[in-house]
């Protein structure tokens, strides 16, 4: 385990082989270890960071009770032979008189932008960094944040990074709730209401199945069914997969995503079409 | 000649041995080959860029105007043995849907940025983005830009660049003006009139020298001065040189700033006390 900037730098510069990278902030579940399995089945060395990066959260968000486990993170890692897990102190990554940010325009303030205005500078900004210590070949995400995807090819193509950003399926229990840390938060009754996410998107796919293209009709027969399973709907769009356009009608490959709360609980998720 | 990104950063990742990288905006002269030499004699390779970045330029600023001849630079350049000239076209370095933008707070809001407010955000994310194009050892910046050298190395450090920003002497005229493709703007009076740039920089070293500390004093003085040949004051400031911090009294190794209208033209200067 790595906590140095510099050292995990140094590391990196020296690897031969290709660099297969996956961030995280830690409290690993299937979702990430998936992540793992496929930077390991491509690439020759593979890095894992843990870092509960509080810039991408709000003040009135989750960062104190955010889930932390970082013997149980270790141990799982080292099962899935990982090359070397990084994982920096806060004043590794934001020492006194931290004063640079990268940002995305537009696709950042739609979504889950709107209820989180400051969230994807943060991810952007930590990601840049991450990306220039360990400089990898490949960097594997899940597309259960399928906005935070979109956005950071964006910036990786934009600011003309060499790594490549592969987006991997998002990893569901068996009752098919999307995996998440933040599960953790629901209570027994919240764990099942928290399954209208995906029961609603299972209902798009089949409207759209029965020729139903309308997003407005579509979207109101999915609120419907999370509004009576006790959730509270963020939003639910139907977006172009590559640049988070809505669309009016549903389309073959659009994906429709949705941010639902459940109990005191943001959860999202999302489904292509 | 290399006019494609992909083709740049392909040979750059391909070098062995240390790269020195010159990011310049063209029309090439004594200054910018004095950072040429440094690169030449430090690494054993050379990339210069030349690239008129659109997003420095406020909409009221002169960039339709601002001079160029690529065919002196390349000339020149070949006779320094420069390795590589990087001249990507606007197409290639901002295509469209182009979003992402890289931003230091604080220091950039202050001196040159009062006036010149995007114009900071233009040059750090053209350089973050040259930067991960060349992927050099080291950057050679001149000092006569100093709150662009402070600002750029801020920028590396926050988002834990490898490349290591050197900073190099203000290369002047015979006479003291600091050189500046900007000077090409003057008329001969006007040219005349901007030595009082230098020469207020000179006076406020001969006040130090006399144990004259107030910066309030040594500001009113180099004002004068510059009032009296027809310049127009922008700012005159004493800063910390680390940190920009303006300075209510001169203590040796504190820089003075000084940027000024002469005619048309906003030239700037700067000494280190």
């Amino acid at each position: 385990m790595i906590n140095s900037v510099s050292e995990m730098q140094k590391i990196c510069s020296g690897i031969k082989g290709t660099i297969g990278f996956v961030p995280t902030m830690g409290y690993l579940h299937e979702g990430h270890l998936s992540l793992v399995r496929a930077a390991r089945k491509q690439c020759s060395n593979v890095v894992v960071s843990i870092f509960v990066n509080p810039y991408q959260f709000s003040p009135n968000e989750d960062l104190a009770l955010y889930p932390r486990n970082i013997d149980r993170d270790v141990k799982l890692l080292t099962e899935l032979e990982v090359d070397f897990i990084f994982f920096p102190t806060e004043q590794e990554m934001y020492p006194e008189g931290y004063k640079t940010w990268v940002t995305v325009d537009k696709i950042t303030q739609i979504l889950c932008g709107r209820s989180r205005p400051t969230h994807f500078r943060g991810v952007i900004t930590i990601v840049t960094k991450l990306m220039n210590i360990v400089d990898p070949d490949y960097m594997f995400m899940g597309e259960k944040d399928f906005q935070q995807l979109v956005v950071l090819q964006q910036m990786a193509k934009d600011l003309n990074f060499r790594t490549k950003i592969i987006g991997c399926p998002i990893v569901r229990e068996e009752d098919g709730l999307a995996m998440s840390s933040r599960n953790k938060y629901l209570s027994p009754s919240a764990r099942k209401d928290a399954l209208c996410l995906h029961n609603s998107l299972l209902l798009s796919k089949k409207l759209f199945k029965q020729e139903i293209i309308s997003s407005n009709k579509i979207i109101a027969e999915m609120s419907n069914l999370i509004e009576n399973n006790n959730g509270i709907v963020d939003y639910i769009e139907v977006v172009d997969s590559q640049t988070l356009k809505h669309l009016a009608e549903l389309r073959t490959g659009c994906r429709i995503l949705v941010a639902v709360i459940i109990e005191n609980t943001r959860l999202i998720d999302n489904m292509e079409m």
